[in-house]
């Protein structure tokens, strides 16, 4: 099985940028030990800033499972909203921080109504949690 | 007369994306038939899921009229709308479906102000409406 | 095919009220040229400033196509919208003027999710196109 | 004990309208039904598509008692409610659909202050339930 | 000049409906006692519970200055309110009680905006004071 | 049939509790009128002024039909509204007051979308209604 | 009779301050017309920017009847409105512009509920109106 | 490790409840499922339909994590919302359905605030998952 | 005077749960110091997590003034406040924390309109206060 | 102590103002009451109908703690707010009333969250208790 | 040139009120850098907390340019934006803390749109760089 | 010290769009004057459409300090909002003309709160304020 996992705008600095909320661990590290962990899957990644980017690259069809994380775009992208509703693979939306303790903007997503389901708050092991259900 | 058609994000997928939607016609197909249909304009095309690119491609000055879809950009874009405004030839703005039958969230449009009219859920005989309306 | 336009309140004045939104051409001069230009269809007219008279008119069955301008009647009349809901013949919603343009209680439209399409912005053209959106 | 019932607007319709919510029964044989069954009651019924014309009906003082479904006027008609709440006989509302499963506009009633009880869901029994009610 | 008084829906009770609020003389005596005032004006009055009835009244050209009390519709008919746009003559709203101190839904007028003036809380003195108005 | 009759939260108190209101006949003596009147009815009775308590009684099997009046649980209890919602006996919501008089809260139910008819504002004989309405 | 006029803020720069608006007459010609138009009437007249002072001036016995405009505290000073539901005499708001004509928080009265009735929109000649009403 | 699984309202129904979102496996099955396979952990379980009593039962001492699906309780209950606040140990919230794809108050969540993450949109995996991420 | 102090969910927790907040006296403590105080009075005590249970205690009739903390039932308990409305004797709402300091939620009682008075922010003195005050 | 007891707008009228509301005890004879009763304290007393003097009288350094009644300017001076913010004795806010038992703009308080400590409805004993509390 | 700078309430304690927004400098010590600094042009100062006092002020006409930091009078005096709307000399808003990082009610500014421009968060250089904007 | 200036959308355009809000000198030629006026600063310029290559260009680390006029997308653009947030240099947003002299959504920054000051209404000169403020 192919899994894609998509990283929105930011989500490049993951590792440097706001620790407090997000952590030390690199996307490079974790992809690394996401890898050695599933033998059973290959795991695509795929990480942009541009919204029509992030479109780009759902609209593809090299992937049997999606793990998204759309970043800031996860509270006004209809857009993507609206591709995420064309993937007809099983897809996964995470959040690395808890959305629901942090400003309002956040706990409102248009996009997790196109996925299967929601993991949030589990710091970077969302997307660890999102592959093994993937699996289950 | 140069009619410059724009789409928007998740509409290079026309034909094949929620069909019981937007139907099975391709969009290469229907603009072959506009093409054939209105011999007295010449028809451009241009599709893009990224804001920015579109943004680019309304600056432009090579064409005569414009009639734009802009997708779910439509609905929180201000930066299109901006840009629309600066488009000082008859523009025409098109929805496929009827987007008062939709999501609420789809029933507000912030670009259409900065267009002449609106033609919304004809299908893509909205597109043929939209030339016809310019051939006035 | 008979098709029947319906207009709304105050839209008896068109041609004197307000010329710099709706234009300086009467209701019967438009509807002398729809006649000549659609000479397959039979175009029968009714104008009321009066809700329940629009109603009646609407649960007649003499004809196979709508078009319909209800003015402001669009932006309150659920008794309109009800009955719309009953007219199953094919139904389109014109607005003279773009109502995006216009002050934000226009842009509500309790009528459109019961019609097919919605032309708007287009001057008395509007009815021009519905007429050419039921023939096509 | 004279009742008048009042319908609004489109109930003309009634068991051919949405006969999936509101039946196949029509309105003249559930009066026969109800004539039959209150025998010590002389129903009176009017219906009309027509704000003012209800309000002119209701003006009249030939009925000791009043049942009214003001269809969709129950959610915006504040000339209605007015005019209701100058009625000093008993008086009952009824809807046929349980209006809480419908529409959010549909539960919003402005009228249903100025009558004593309010019937919802029972279909062309809350006509029955509302004579029963003033019986008591 | 011929003033012409437009009184909207229930307004025809005034004397008998709700007397706390709109006190006991009625309008027909009001219209006796402002004839034989203002010996230099022709009064003329309009009453009706219909929305389109009072929106064709104003659409006649007989008057010169308009003094209305659209009752309930002042809340909600954007119908009449466009109506009143396209009336040139001086015009004057008036309101027997004080809309302030009512329900909130009194406190909004959709009317208001297309006459010059707004009297309220004078009883049927809004009408003397209108009419006065008219004449300075 | 059995008859299951709930009262929620201080309908422990009707017939002491703000007579104004709800009328100064208690519980009892109407559940001795219900039972007389109805002898092919089995009428069960329970009262809790406990959200949990009263969901434990719904979720039993020992009746056929559900008059329910949940009290000040109807405008928040979602809990309650999940339990009616799985109750696939016919079932009735009654209100003793007419809900639509009273503050701005008691407008709102959550509950009454789960039921098939609502009728309020007829006092004890609400319930009275409702069996009849059961019996239909 | 003793009259108090007293002015809010900005108001004494009446005659000069946006008189697209409210006109090129001043306050002390004003006054001079309505002490020479109704000698059976003392005008008494105070004027501060100060909400304090207002209130201080208000709170004085030494009028029988008042006639106020209460420039932009009428929006927003519940101070002010505390204090003239504490005048006992015969109060009326007076409103130079139609203030359903402007901007939309100068459609919001806090202290219009505190007085006996409300003009607006008839410029100056709205005092006169005012001291008028209080001949009656 | 001692691991409390907490349910609400109505979960005692699963299984059974609306197979059609909730599925038909029961919670006694995937509790046997659940102490199988995680054999490090005892799996300690409640269920109530009373807000005070979970309450109670979350005030205890005699668990290391915690596994909670409030079920209506989500959306509305304060008080669960403080008492979670208090649990110290680590918690996760559960959904089995996606909750964003649920009527819109089921996007509130009062409680997910007090949790360190959500889980939602997983059936009864949604169990699986958050004992999983409490043993990472 | 018998004074029953009743105190809501998490209230039990008093002196242990969030110290910052709420001080470290436990409600036992309190009530001794209280009961040595005031001698006088007879101190009653309830707490409970469950609303119903509340709701039961304040239906008795063995107190003659009421001191009520309903902890986050104060923000959207209906059914307690009902059942307050129907507590004829003097009866105090206190919080222990200033509410206006803290979460928007927290800010809105649906209780307080149904006591007498409210002291909110005096820590586990709020109880001595409002004692004082039902012995003035 | 030094205690300084600030009254807003309007409450020099107390004792005469709304006596249903706020008694008929004059705060001279209040004031003379409490310093008597408070032998131990200096009783400082200061009110204005104005803002700007409140603020001034605030930001002086004579007094120990405070007792505030701000009057109407609880709900919406944000300039008296800020000030408050800045005074570092300890606090009180006062209402005579109950606020949750008036008008919906009462129930907003912007001036509470810069008081420690909130005492409303126990009539003019309020200042009693809060001077109560500051001894505590 | 004449600059006149027009500080609202609390400011007067800028550099000892909440230094750690507002800082340490006085705003003499400000007055007398700025006076140093801009010597072609005449620097005037006028602080009050008194709402009609900054109207008088502004109303003068002795200077040609204006600086005004309205202070919590920001985001509610219609007052005093009306009077600024009549100022016609160049005018430049000023906030030392930058407003989109406070609370919410500080982001809207009911003056800002009667100046011709805004600078915020750059403390007291704030006023340096308007002065400087008014010389460009 | 490197400043490096961003402009969102279609402020390429600037001197030719919109000329009576945004002037007539272009971006190039207000560059060349900044330049040459800091002759201690290099400026940078970046311009674009694109959401995501203002992030790119965001997330590089050549500039000691940010001056940022991000246009439309200051109303919605979370992802840019995020970035700024991780922008550890000074900066100041800016925007040529006064925002809250324009459309409501044009009143609301979801970037400025990540910047340190805001400069709004000065036209071009608002760069160049940015820059002396970064100088200070």
């Amino acid at each position: 099985m192919n899994i894609l996992i998509v990283n929105g705008p930011n989500l490049n600095l993951l590792g440097t940028r706001e620790p407090e909320i997000y952590g030390t661990v690199t996307m490079v590290e974790e992809l690394a030990d996401l890898s050695a962990e599933f033998i059973n899957n290959t795991i695509l990644y795929y990480q942009s800033n541009a919204e029509g980017d992030l479109i780009d690259r759902l609209q593809a069809s090299d992937y049997d499972a999606l793990v998204i994380n759309p970043g800031a775009y996860t509270h006004y992208s209809y857009a993507l909203a609206d591709c995420l509703k064309n993937v007809s693979v099983p897809k996964v939306e995470v959040h690395i921080s808890n959305i629901y303790k942090r400003e309002e903007f956040r706990q409102k997503s248009v996009t997790a109504a196109h996925t299967d389901g929601i993991i949030s708050g589990f710091g970077l092991n969302g997307y660890r949690l999102a592959i093994l259900s993937l699996n289950l």
